[in-house]
């Protein structure tokens, strides 16, 4: 008892939730953590202890019976809403939307050479069922007019670091008031409360928009003429050019990331791992994404290096939860998982598996990852290749 | 007189309208033609002369006086509307945007194996001030109900072969009807009635997509809950596998390309020039775009075959008529010109420069055009290589 409150007065961590033994820890402090990708896609819906975690700063204790959501900048004043407002105000709707890290595969563009952030694998992207209020519905109510002068909407978290600084972001005017843009004030994920790694009791659900935009824990709203001015916002998840350094970047040149590009990646066979071919063919399995609501159309699949290529079969009945219908068109907010069995060639020792997604704007992903590289290992989303060697039995 | 009246009832190609002899003509019955690719970047807005003509069939001759636009589908029945009614019972409005052909740069996606259709250059793809009424305050007009079954706007163009058959296409209803749609049923093109050749007296703009959707000399449109049953909506215009040929084409299986990925190229130095380095330095000029209103956010240019990369200078004053001001957010209908000026390093003999465009959902062009083959030479956006001879003197 003792030793706890030591600890909690010296380490701003102390407090963080249990996590499941089987993530992937990129980071204990704060906690950042992926699922063993291959378990990726088992199923459409990521269990919520294995849907990867990306904190930026200690999960804060938050006691909902007090817990009050701040609603500020419209002209009809400031607006606070208890958990119980949000739940018994506004309509409950419910979104399956995946959710990626601006920073996932930045294991491989690290490869190519040294960029600036956490390690992840293949694997910080993960799809879940969302429910809670709409966005739209709560800025209408607190007195936001179509047409106003006000062009973003910014998310203050509860979280903070030792100095007070509470983590930030913000998302244009057009996807938050937009009837098609499925913007929640979630307080349910998979049909139970928010995990705590997960924002609880509020955070923001942004389909099709990079994960750094979704603030868990939400404390407050601001609706503004401008982005957030947090450092997440101005100085760090954006794009830049291979030829820019630290030396050179000039932050204020290139957009904050939102709507992310069209991405796949194998989750099965692993890399660098042997498989068998005694039944004569090989399962290759994996998902497919991408962000502004876009549909994955078609995935391809090399067994060559991306010499010759096959079409990978998309969904399907095995994942159960699946929806049988497509979804609204612009409002693709979840993964595709895919799959293709292929004969291996009986003379095979090794292979290099290689799949790239097309989305419905026929945007597809770069063969390489030298010409995307940036020096904060972000958007990395060339064509995923994994190397496996057959062995004979 | 007896000579062109016997021409004209032989060939139906007789009475198409006098074109710029500097055009490329890749075809002349029916007329389809590029301008050169050096003169598509001196001007951010493209002479009505210049800009590339892509026609399926023979221009038709219109009475503007008898002209009738014919509109069915909708429950309280069909609506005709001459010129005058669509002139003068629906607010002008003015678009600038950039129409590209699907099949733009199919001749170096061409040169990786052979794909059917025209060997189009890097200048099927022009820039125009457009002006008309909107597509959604017709519909309105017509009956059009918001939230009603229809998911489509079919359009038929005047055009037609020997058989009747005409020209015809369609766009999903959500573009059509969006405030911020941009769709128009134009009868301007830089300030002056449509040329002919530009669907005179009406054709559709539908900013952010596919040429082939912007129907000319527009004769009707229907509201639907298909798409268009034309050749050119249901089997071509269409993207495919590398792996697909002839033999297993299923044109079901994939979607009508509607907005079209990010694409660039450069326009100055000219593919196998000779260039002085006197000067010590080189000018390298192009354009970018994307569909679906997304703005192109950054042009990488190479000078070494993509191994290493430089920002180019995007729009600029010395276009002129380039908007001062971005444009609304995800309605970047129209290109960016480029440019950039480089140092000549002293022993260069060959240079092979490379450029790739970056959109705001940060997609990107692929490295090379192989991956992207398809046996009907669409949507080619592989970076774009010119290769040149440096000249010592
Ligand atoms: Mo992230
Ligand atoms: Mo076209």
């Amino acid at each position: 008892e003792e030793r706890e409150q030591a600890d909690s007065a010296t380490d701003p961590y102390a407090d963080d939730p249990p996590r499941h033994p089987a993530l992937r820890v990129n980071s204990q402090k704060p906690f950042n953590a992926e699922p063993p990708s291959e378990i990726l896609t088992d199923t459409y819906i990521t269990p919520s202890a294995f849907f990867f975690k990306r904190n930026h700063l200690p999960v804060p204790r938050v006691d909902p019976g007090t817990y009050r959501l701040e609603i500020q900048g419209l002209p009809k004043g400031p607006v606070s809403l208890s958990l119980a407002d949000l739940k018994s105000n506004f309509p409950k709707h419910t979104v399956t939307a995946t959710l990626q890290c601006a920073g996932n595969r930045r294991l491989e563009m690290n490869q190519v050479k040294q960029v600036k952030g956490l390690n992840w694998g293949i694997a910080a992207i993960s799809n879940a069922t969302w429910a809670g209020a709409r966005l739209r519905d709560v800025l209408l109510e607190a007195g936001y007019k179509p047409g106003s002068k006000f062009q973003h909407v910014q998310f203050e978290g509860l979280d903070h670091d030792v100095t007070g600084t509470t983590y930030g972001a913000s998302i244009p005017i057009r996807k938050a008031m937009s009837e098609e843009g499925d913007v929640l004030l979630a307080y349910e994920m998979n049909g139970e409360e928010l995990p705590r790694d997960h924002g609880y009791p509020v955070r923001v659900v942004v389909p099709g928009t990079v994960g750094a935009r979704n603030v868990k824990w939400l404390a407050k709203i601001v609706v503004s003429e401008e982005e957030s001015s947090s450092h997440w916002q101005q100085n760090d998840y954006k794009g830049f050019s291979p030829g820019t350094d630290w030396d050179t970047v000039d932050y204020k040149s290139a957009p904050a990331i939102q709507e992310l590009p069209v991405q796949s990646a194998i989750t099965q066979p692993a890399q660098g791992s042997t498989v068998s071919c005694s039944k004569g063919e090989l399962t290759v399995k994996g998902y497919a994404w991408s962000g502004g609501g876009r549909e994955v159309i078609r995935v391809d699949v090399s067994l060559d290096g991306g010499k010759t290529w096959n079409v990978a079969t998309l969904g399907g009945a095995e994942e159960g939860q699946e929806a049988a219908t497509s979804p609204p068109p612009g409002r693709a907010w979840a993964w595709k998982l895919w799959e293709l069995t292929v004969p291996l060639p009986a003379e095979t020792q090794e292979l290099e598996i290689v799949c790239k997604a097309v989305d419905n704007s026929y945007n597809v992903q770069p063969d390489t990852m030298a010409p995307v590289w940036n020096l904060r290992g972000v958007l990395s989303n060339a064509w995923h290749r994994v190397k496996v060697t057959v062995r004979k039995d």
